[in-house]
């Protein structure tokens, strides 16, 4: 092995001793893959003790500590209460569950610390070339523009910035909005919160948010969208996007892209679709149906962090329009000016396709996960998922004491106990009751929510590692709380 | 050594065989620690060959493919290719250089894959001891609002939302800007392109940010200010915020925050400050001084994956009026409402403070660089950065064949090598040709950048790792490049 000759390593901030810390590397691997192997037997979450609480609201020391130190505050204060969702009956909210590669591969990014920003490297290659493969995913043309975010938050943002920049004729980034017809969209009434948040940012406000009721199959209802759309177009306002859902967040329903689309190009609107979870149906050949039209929307926002597990942060949005989405972004400087060679070579810049300037290198774990497992596995992965769904529905239908709270649709699952004699007021709080106890005895994770404005166990299954034993294990739980917190509540 | 007893590993996403991946990520470490160790003997930057170029285009294969076969691909197509700012010859743009405990707590943080949206974990924990580091530092009060987003970009939409929000009222979450009078926003003639892009992403329009030229010392004007201010208001506009910059990346000037502030508070304006690079200052004794005056700004943006060494990305936002930062932010629907305890409890969540909802655990690379290296040591190597860029200052300055192009200020240092019988044209195009010589001998990576409308090589020390040898063969390659190209320009 050469060893640089440099001299005076201390002067830097590399370790003083390089072995010392290639030890202590070589201690957190085994020590991560011990963790990841043996989730099952862990509870799948605890609480954070008051006295790990106040460790961590400690002030910082200004003279430094050990790197060894800072590991094994790690191992003691953090690493055991993560929220759960490496965990097999970690069902809540839609949360990934990451896998062994995705670790390794942030290990590797981390090192290399590339910023994704532009220029001449490898490491915008990958993101292009992962940028590639989603374009091929999903039908979209190969001068299709995309890029890397945190997440379908960010992705809507950008996908609607691209969408307000041609509704304006290109004007808003110089004039803004304020002197311009009032722009208006639409979305579902069942549409994530994202969707409102992203037209605040955008100085849209919530109001120029249309919520469009949804049709008997769940979906955005064509007819209402289009009347909104002809009210909105005689009151003088600017009706210019539509934002489809395709996996609603509390029940998984799916608007129809087809007809969406028709509708969208009958009245000039940009179709932006929120695919956060549900884009990941793309992969498998039994559901991908329920996407049609997705290869002909402007803009597609998703998460690979979700459903397709690769480790947070990693979300993406695709934009038909290549050409639109650089100039709705593109932004230089003196000190951004690109060269024909060298190192400040390399156009296009990502730089040019957000609004982040400094950008980490999430490519390459979405690189490494889909690389590694392929898209038939990683589709096999997402019918499994639904398997569990179906096989909860079932189960929750087959018992007296639990019920369907709303259709199973893909992989998610609203259920609550119930008692017959319960007021709607005691169920709400008997299900409170047993969500908690679920949580705080480390059995399983689902996450509250309301349907038809009561109170429900919401199970989202985007993991990996859920079996039938683990769905089994939830009916089983639900059941003896139910019946063990039922027995103190009023009824 | 305690193994789960689950069944069927083939059927989740997780290894087959453990021991093969936990063999590969031992490799990893010794792979990536020797990297680490050996920058200074590889070239600060090399091209991508064409035939890397190709095999990083190449479809994805649907089967899958080993760990071992993409980790092989990752060493020979990724690894060399990076843009270079590892190593220590490296100054260009504003780069941080990342430190190997940032590494390794990339790995552990992958392998948790939190998500920081909020709940009961104790990654939330670590990120609001994070944040409370930054206040202590920078002098906010305990109230204050926080949260790390990608880089001092989104921070600082982050900070002009708020402000947005409180000119407004609290009206432009609902009803968006387009009814109001025009939000007007003011800026120094230097400050980075992420404030205008800013303005176009809120809505605001860049027309809307007015660029206030700066006085003899480089910063923002404050009686150009005044007037301006006086004239928007005249106009019936509404001034509302002014966004100050410490460290300029052109030239690394400062704008006067005590100053500023007084002119915000004499016109209700909020006051956002840009310290992407330059708020590292706080950490040195010797200059300190020069940011008087951020412990009374409203909002702070500015990055740990600059010159604090974190790897990328890792910025931050801190907002004086914690409750104003949370009304710009917090939505909650059924499916995101908090309990009392369990894991749905935890509040307050991060994802009320910002656009994310899905937020990665970039807490943790911070955690473990600020615990290690302590304000102390971070700041001495502020200073170290600082001593290398008067280093070079001073070489160029008793080079009759170098000229400087700006003072040097702080850490960057804007210079060019001068043939006196050349006209402006063909001195641009001589150092154009030298950067680019410099890159591709991999002997040092400045970046282009233009001062008074001239070519300038530019260099900007936020690297960790540089030390005075570099200096000076930086400058001697400047010198041997600049004298064997000017013979082959027409001179």
């Amino acid at each position: 092995m050469p060893t640089s000759d440099r001299p005076l390593p201390e002067r830097s901030l590399d370790p003083q001793d390089w072995e010392a810390f290639r030890a202590l590397s070589h201690r957190a691997v085994d020590d991560m893959v011990d963790w990841l192997r043996q989730r099952d037997d862990e509870p799948a979450w605890r609480e954070v003790p008051d006295e790990v609480a106040e460790a961590l609201s400690e002030p910082l020391a200004p003279g430094g500590e050990t790197e060894e130190a800072i590991y094994a505050d790690f191992l003691e204060t953090v690493l055991p209460y993560s929220l759960g969702n490496t965990h097999p009956r970690f069902f809540g909210w839609v949360h990934g569950s990451g896998t062994p590669i995705g670790a390794l591969s942030g290990f590797l990014a981390a090192t290399m610390n590339a910023n994704l920003g532009g220029r001449a490297q490898a490491p915008v290659l990958v993101e292009r070339q992962v940028l590639d493969w989603a374009r091929e995913l999903f039908g979209f043309p190969s001068g299709s523009g995309g890029i890397l975010l945190s997440g379908t938050s960010m992705a809507t943002v950008v996908g609607l910035a691209v969408a307000r920049h041609r509704a304006t004729g290109g004007r808003d980034r110089v004039e803004g909005v304020q002197d311009m017809p009032r722009l208006v969209g639409y979305t579902s009434s069942e549409a994530h919160n994202s969707i409102a948040k992203a037209f605040e940012l955008l100085g849209l406000g919530s109001d120029a948010l249309r919520e469009i009721p949804v049709d008997a199959e769940g979906g955005l209802d064509p007819e209402q969208l289009e009347r909104a759309v002809r009210e909105d177009r005689a009151a003088g306002h600017h009706p210019f996007a539509v934002v489809a859902t395709v996996g609603s967040v509390n029940t998984g329903g799916f608007d129809d892209l087809e007809t969406l689309r028709r509708v969208a190009d009958r009245h000039d609107l940009w179709l932006h679709v929120d695919g956060a979870f549900g884009a990941a149906a793309q992969l498998s050949p039994r559901f991908a149906p329920i996407l049609r039209g997705i290869d002909e929307v402007d803009s597609l926002a998703f998460d690979f962090h979700k459903w397709l597990q690769v480790p947070y942060d990693a979300g993406c949005v695709l934009i038909r329009d290549g050409e639109l989405h650089r100039a709705t972004f593109e932004s230089r400087r003196d000190y951004l000016t690109s060269q024909e060679s060298g190192a400040a070579s390399g156009e296009p810049w990502f730089c040019d396709f957000g609004p982040e300037l400094s950008r980490g290198f999430r490519a390459l774990k979405v690189w490494f996960t889909l690389r590694h497992y392929g898209t038939e596995r990683l589709g096999q992965m997402v019918e499994r998922s639904c398997d569990q769904a179906t096989r909860l529905g079932a189960r929750v239908e087959a018992e007296a004491e639990l019920e369907l709270m709303a259709p199973v649709t893909l992989n998610v699952v609203c259920f609550r106990y119930r008692a017959p004699t319960a007021s709607p007021e005691e169920l709400d709080r008997l299900n409170r009751e047993i969500l908690i106890e679920l949580h705080e005895q480390g059995l399983a994770v689902p996450s509250p929510t309301r349907v038809g404005g009561r109170f429900a166990l919401r199970v989202c299954i985007c993991n990996h590692r859920t079996g039938p034993e683990d769905i089994d294990a939830l009916a089983e739980a639900t059941l003896a709380i139910g019946q063990e917190v039922s027995g103190l509540v009023a009824v």
